[in-house]
């Protein structure tokens, strides 16, 4: 763990005046920690760290979090039962996000006497500005996910399901080394580009539709996500229409990009281009989201965000133009905000790519 | 929702004293309304039932939770919220397996006079026993993954990696219609077999190796579960007999299932044999557990089950032998509990296969 996230979770133990901060999500847990299992428990205190996992990941645990106390055990609960009362916290903060109402309650009951505070949001800023490392991480997945993406390009033709496009793209990812796919990839073709979130079926995609993809790697526990619309064939004159606008809406909020500027503005940028363009009642979502170890996470970009950008933050602008019946176009990339402005990490190109 | 369904939440209403019952498990949504999508949430009163989604999902929700009333929301505590104060509830059960504490604490804000109770156990219990239809649907699954390990075996030889085991088995699967893997498979080739959970690795298969490989498709929302360990080339004499001991523990286990029995017991044939055999300190985890929506739900076979079998249960039943820095053993299938005994859904070959 840096120093940096070190300081913060000390801040959060001051902030909410508790004795420690208890993670169960294995996010926070990776991030606090450095340990990458798929189960465990984190206890930071202002002096020491504990992690706590099962038989499985000890040896693991003791190599990956470098600067904790690991500690075994055969139930989650009974082992943060035992540690809390070994080291006799009184007020505990946990990331309410990640914890069922099940397991508290199995907490509570084995812990009478503890307090246990509820930490949401505080916690999720704590992911949205990313060091150099973790940018380096998203990167190779961008870059793996974008290569894949032109790989797949010669396959996308009529007669072809959006299934087998969705299938391929994944397989290919995969054989080039990536540990899993971001997300479930979309691709939504003709009239199913409509659907901002439609999950491919076995449509084929036919000449003068487009193919709206929406697709991203998971690298080393860190996610890309990035969005192409591709023309079938020649694209239809009202098609063509709307990428052109979607796409200027992408590249008005992108050039608007810099630290200290308002989540909610970018977003204004594109939107009020779109809306300009007449295609307002037409773009139903916000305009973006941080991308890290989690696909969403903090800032959120869209209408209602209270934050600014900050320089190391990195997230998705992805306006679109969704028509029921008719089609639809997104166009996304993933930016890293510099102190001159952002760097687009993906890299798949966002010209129109006619096959 | 079938009647039995219907019954089921109606008795818990009764049970836990409450106006209705609130399910935001996806899972638990989909077994007590039908609807199959991403997101939502579901109020069963004991009059009607109420399915709340998001815009992506009004048209599938009319169509898959037929007798609910459908209700779109902009955001899910909100539709939750306002549902609750129209139909006036002020005790209300919820699936608290699958409520983040986060999430309870913004409805309890919202709605100070309702009394939100945690239910946990009782609702996880209404799905271990199945319908004809669902037994289908996870038998569609495991035939379909049962058949892509039998086109995987040719590729089990020296030299091939974990990883590309994993990968190609999974692509296989795709390719065959699953909707995804039921989970990470495991493969696990020479002294890694003593890690009853391994992650594939770049690790190469070497002759004279066992390999272990713990796999499952999803169709249409069911799951299967299966194992099969494999020598390469011909096996090690320890080995071979440690394969013989699990096989016994397997197929002794198996001849006892019929319905009424205890699952502590069914742990307890399998375990006592591999004690016998000198191998006890080398059973570390349970029996097996259920699988259906879920790969791991009710029944729990394992020493500390409290349940008895019943008709239409299905389960898995998998013994195994690891001995650290030297390999291990597991052999897994599916079982669906009949009146005569049992059924076994997973159809890969259990006998020592040489690849």
């Amino acid at each position: 763990m840096t120093q940096a996230r070190q300081d913060a979770a000390l801040a959060l133990i001051e902030l909410f005046e508790v004795d420690a901060l208890l993670l169960l999500g294995l996010v926070n847990i990776r991030y606090l920690s450095g340990f990458k299992g798929s189960d465990g428990a984190l206890l930071i205190l202002p002096q020491d760290r504990h992690l706590l996992c099962d038989s499985r990941y000890t040896l693991q645990a003791s190599d990956e979090a470098e600067l904790c106390t690991v500690a075994e055990y055969k139930s989650k609960s009974e082992g943060i039962t035992l540690l809390l009362k070994k080291v006799g916290c009184k007020r505990v903060a946990f990331d309410a996000e990640k914890v069922t109402v099940s397991f508290l309650n199995i907490l509570k009951t084995a812990l009478p006497d503890v307090d246990f505070i509820p930490v949401a949001d505080e916690l999720d800023q704590l992911r949205a500005v990313k060091s150099l490392d973790e940018i380096k991480s998203i990167s190779a997945a961008a870059n793996l996910s974008s290569t894949a993406f032109n790989e797949l390009l010669p396959l996308i033709k009529p007669g072809v399901s959006e299934r087998s496009i969705a299938l391929e793209l994944e397989f290919i990812m995969k054989r080039s080394g990536a540990e899993e796919k971001a997300f479930d990839f979309i691709v939504a073709s003709g009239y199913r580009g409509a659907l901002p979130h439609a999950r491919p079926t076995e449509k084929l995609l036919e000449a003068g539709e487009m193919v709206t993809i929406d697709f991203g790697a998971r690298l080393d526990g860190y996610n890309s996500d990035e969005t192409v619309t591709v023309s079938v064939g020649e694209p239809d004159k009202k098609l063509y229409d709307i990428y052109r606008i979607v796409k200027e809406a992408h590249d008005l909020a992108i050039s608007a990009i810099r630290p200290g500027i308002e989540c909610s503005s970018l977003d204004e940028i594109a939107r009020s281009h779109i809306n300009n363009c007449g295609y307002g009642d037409f773009f139903g979502h916000g305009l973006g989201h941080g991308v890290g170890l989690e696909v969403h996470e903090k800032p959120v970009i869209s209408p209602r965000s209270r934050q600014r950008t900050q320089v190391g933050m990195v997230f998705t602008v992805e306006p679109g133009i969704y028509i029921p019946d008719f089609g639809g176009v997104r166009i996304e990339d993933l930016v890293q905000v510099t102190e001159e402005g952002c760097i687009i990490l993906s890299k798949a190109s966002k010209e129109l790519n006619v096959c």
